[in-house]
């Protein structure tokens, strides 16, 4: 890291920051400008880095501390430049394959789970979501149908032979929801609750982490960290889009986000056009963006009845209406030579 | 709620809407103006209104829905007009008395929770701060001290006579927090953690709701609603500021959010400017504009040296700088008519 | 429009809004339920609901005022359902009709801007852009060549054929750029400089109007119904990233905004990647998302030579990048349906 | 500057960097880390700085680069200490004066002002604010009376004895304003209409500069140089707001920018809690919050009849109310050391 002192800076002050780094056990190297005088810290120690440069940056004379080293590193290229591919149950995921997860927001009875699966599977669905347990921002909205849910989740999953993603909230909704989840999920308003993450990461599944509608790209890839050191490399990053003041859509879907984190990291990425749009009439556009922009994978909430829907009905498309849409996802996927 | 149906609507579309509200249990009255046919929908059974909005807004004709009732009933003003009162130990917050609690961000050590805590409350303050387990956005950051932490906590309020508040992050450790905590604090990352919520709403102690950085007042309120649904109405709400372009301070604290919520409820509402401005010498102007703005109290991060913190140094003020501003959150909180 | 009363609303308050609505020559229609009083103005003459409804939200009684109709009416779908094809120079933009405009973000000498507009059209650009004038956040930046620039562009548009568009900043610069300029360029700083704009929309050319960085839709359709209002529907809408909290891109390309624009607009939108990256390697994937979510054209930055650039060079492609993008746009644009 | 090289980066791209310094008349120096090189560019030349940063960073082997001096001076602490007073009329605001400017938003008739003026002097205003030019989002709302709005400006200044400050939009306007205006006021749309900002300056009185609502602090001092450097530095900043995600208010006040402005420069700011509020009923509590917060002085609207105004009538208190406000305003400025 580097240590700009202030425009006055004096050689006590500089002393000062020179012998803290030796206490830490970092070298040093001093250039003084014109106007600033710059102190370089050689050495850090992984995990400590943010600390020290907190600690750093309350030493009399400084002005501030730039981080030069990113914060994670097992899922960044630097570790592993080329993508990998993760598999959702036998679904291949990144590494030049596009792969389409659908279903509803929330699981509500077994026709429903069955029918929609059986429906997005003949459209080229991959896998399959839904949510037995749902975070709901009002405690008077339907919860979810917790144990029940999972069960649905199971039939459909035997009666179409999708693989299924499904929401886990708590640790202790964890050792039901690994009977039978394919692929764990965390949704975006637990990105960073971290006691989940490390149990997720060590249970054995592969996990999709949403990103959280208020997280930088950065604490995303540090969330995703977090997954990884406890266990798993098995990880998929989900770009669902974050929160902006523009009301129109319910969030902004974030492809340059996207795209940059494809540079940093060699997981597949997936994109959610359904909750960014917030409005089954936008899904589309945002759809054919994210696989021209470069995603590895689309989620799209799918219902046989949005409008009766216990959650999330209007960016709900019709299998009728998703079934057109994967045609037009086939030929844009083509046009930018990923593999359906 | 109220349904405007789009220009060119039909007979038949407005009559699918009659014909479902009629199905839900809903009455309805149609207003056809010049340019738009609107038909209000009446009487909401609590917790569907949502759900029926999201369904009827599918429905073909129909533009859009207006909903016209909060949320949230159990802490708003409509259910208790007037402020309350909520003790942290026998230290009152609301209702006049404005508390400031301060603390470390993280407990590090026996001496150092002693020290701050004693120096803390011989300026003035009434309640103790500090996490024994840490959200920390990188795995590698210091993670809290846990049960050890805890341990501490006990032995600063019995050396100063303070009450505790503590961070909760996983319902794992209520447990152990319990035994030691005066309050209950849950963080900005876990605002929708709402199985949290409920835990901690069904714990037997007053709880204090931080403001996600990324959320709504509405939501906000909603996640208070909450812990009140699971048991407790001693919610403290602390607006420690949201998420925005501006890079200069780590987050902006909402003054208008918090005028704007107090309209809403009748809880004590109190502020948190070490983490809004995220160095410490703007947590000075920021606490003084609280006060005055009508905040019921303020939670300061104090450290003993915050070139050694172990998190959140930067932000922290000495004990030194705490008690001189504490004189000056004294004049102004006398010039706007509160009880310090 | 429709005014939600209060919850213990009175008949006097009722009367008075009621009274005021006759004032204003409205008709209304009162509905009361169960917990609300809601009152329909019926009859809302334009250009002044936006201050009426500010008006009656103030009286006694009055929750909030619900608009109902659109601020914009020429640029209306409800005006002209069907989409427009507007040209720049001889080339069309929308209606099916994919177009790209690209050259450096400044005009800095006469070979830089024959030669970028000779390698833009060879790779199949149908425009060429660069900047006479330009807006700089500081003032010790370079401030474009001005009349000098506007030489270089018609030296540009001679030697290639390319139509030229270029940006007006100041209503004095408007007579020189007449002379050289295809089509005029607002910039997003300037999109609510409404003196402008109304200048712009009277001076006989097609108009090009870049969204604001911190605009909503509406403001921008609102923003171009002033361009039309005052003498042209020639109006291109250009979406080129708003300000969001996350850092890694300059903007975030709002591709869902750009949707929700044309199913309020029959006005071509296109899409700028450049100002929306930041930065040159992230353009593609914007771009290539921008073509399949439903862009009529976009606005490339190219340069030969972006580590010498006066402005903009990070986000510049040099002209061997930028026609190996061509070919990507080309097969992704044939995936859509769209004419290039 | 701080020139950050890749990971794996060879000496002929630190070369190449290094002779692009040397050919621009920068010397260097380079420190070799573990995991980086860091080349520091010394002697930045003003108003070249950032075209340099930008040209580096597009250098083979450059990852990023940082930027380590301001782009302002004249404004700056840097260049002079110590806050200084600036004078509307005979109003001093700022050096430890507190100065409330009051008045409608729009100028709508001679009566509305002059009792406008009277009742804000005698509560104690010691300036006049109010628009005959009117910045409106939508082309059919009031724009403004325009001369004959000057000529009641004149008018209420010749009643009461009040300085006035009123908007200019437009260049053309600029000579009319003057003979009225005792202060310029640029408002937030037009932070970044640089002509403007310099003919502003240039026009011979003290200037009020408005922050952009989506304008980071920098780019506000920024501006302020333009107009610093253009002829005066009799410039007041104004904090009003920005635009965040949060739709309970109609901009957030910023204060903690407030109070991070102020580090860097000398000039009085003054906060604007009528255009942040949106809602008269928000107003005190922001305004309180300001003063305490560190402003120099408040801006706030006032109408004797908000129901009946042109323009922002919901967020205007009337005569009776604003007086109330002086009172408390008044005893925190007292609390917190402002002269009044």
């Amino acid at each position: 890291m580097i240590i700009i002192m202030v425009p006055q800076t004096t050689d006590e002050h500089v002393e000062g920051v020179v012998a803290r780094l030796d206490e830490l056990g970092y070298g040093h190297h001093i250039s003084r400008g014109v106007e600033r005088t710059l102190i370089g810290a050689i050495g850090a120690p992984e995990g400590e880095k943010e600390m020290v440069a907190e600690q750093l940056s309350v030493l009399p004379g400084v002005e501030r501390v730039v981080p030069i080293l990113k914060s994670y590193k097992l899922i960044s290229r630097e570790h592993n430049p080329r993508p990998v591919t993760v598999h959702i149950g036998d679904a291949p995921v990144g590494g030049g394959h596009f792969a389409v997860v659908a279903g509803p927001c929330s699981v509500e009875s077994r026709e429903q789970m069955v029918q929609t699966a059986t429906a997005v599977k003949e459209a080229g669905a991959v896998g399959l979501r839904g949510g037995a347990y749902k975070p709901r921002t009002s405690p008077y909205s339907f919860q979810g149908l917790g144990p029940e849910g999972l069960e649905y989740l199971a039939a459909a999953r035997e009666a179409s032979g999708l693989p299924v993603i499904t929401e886990v909230m708590d640790v202790r909704q964890l050792e039901g929801i690994l009977e039978v989840a394919d692929c764990l999920q965390i949704g975006a308003r637990n990105m960073q609750n971290y006691d989940l993450l490390k149990e997720a990461g060590a249970a054995g599944k592969p996990v999709m982490l949403k990103r959280g509608f208020a997280s930088t790209v950065e604490e995303w890839l540090k969330a995703a960290e977090y997954i990884a050191s406890s266990g798993t490399l098995d990880v998929i990053l989900c770009e669902r889009g974050i929160r902006t003041f523009e009301p129109t859509t319910r969030f902004m879907l974030d492809l340059g986000g996207l795209a940059a984190a494809r540079r940093e990291t060699f997981l597949p990425i997936v994109a959610d056009p359904s909750h960014a749009a917030g409005v089954s009439s936008l899904v589309p556009s945002l759809a054919l963006a994210a696989v021209a922009g470069g995603a590895d994978g689309l989620l799209i909430e799918v219902h046989p009845r949005p409008d009766q829907a216990l959650s999330d009905g209007p960016q709900s498309l019709t299998p009728a209406l998703f079934a057109e849409l994967m045609k037009r996802i086939r030929q844009v996927a083509e046009a930018v030579g990923m593999q359906m």
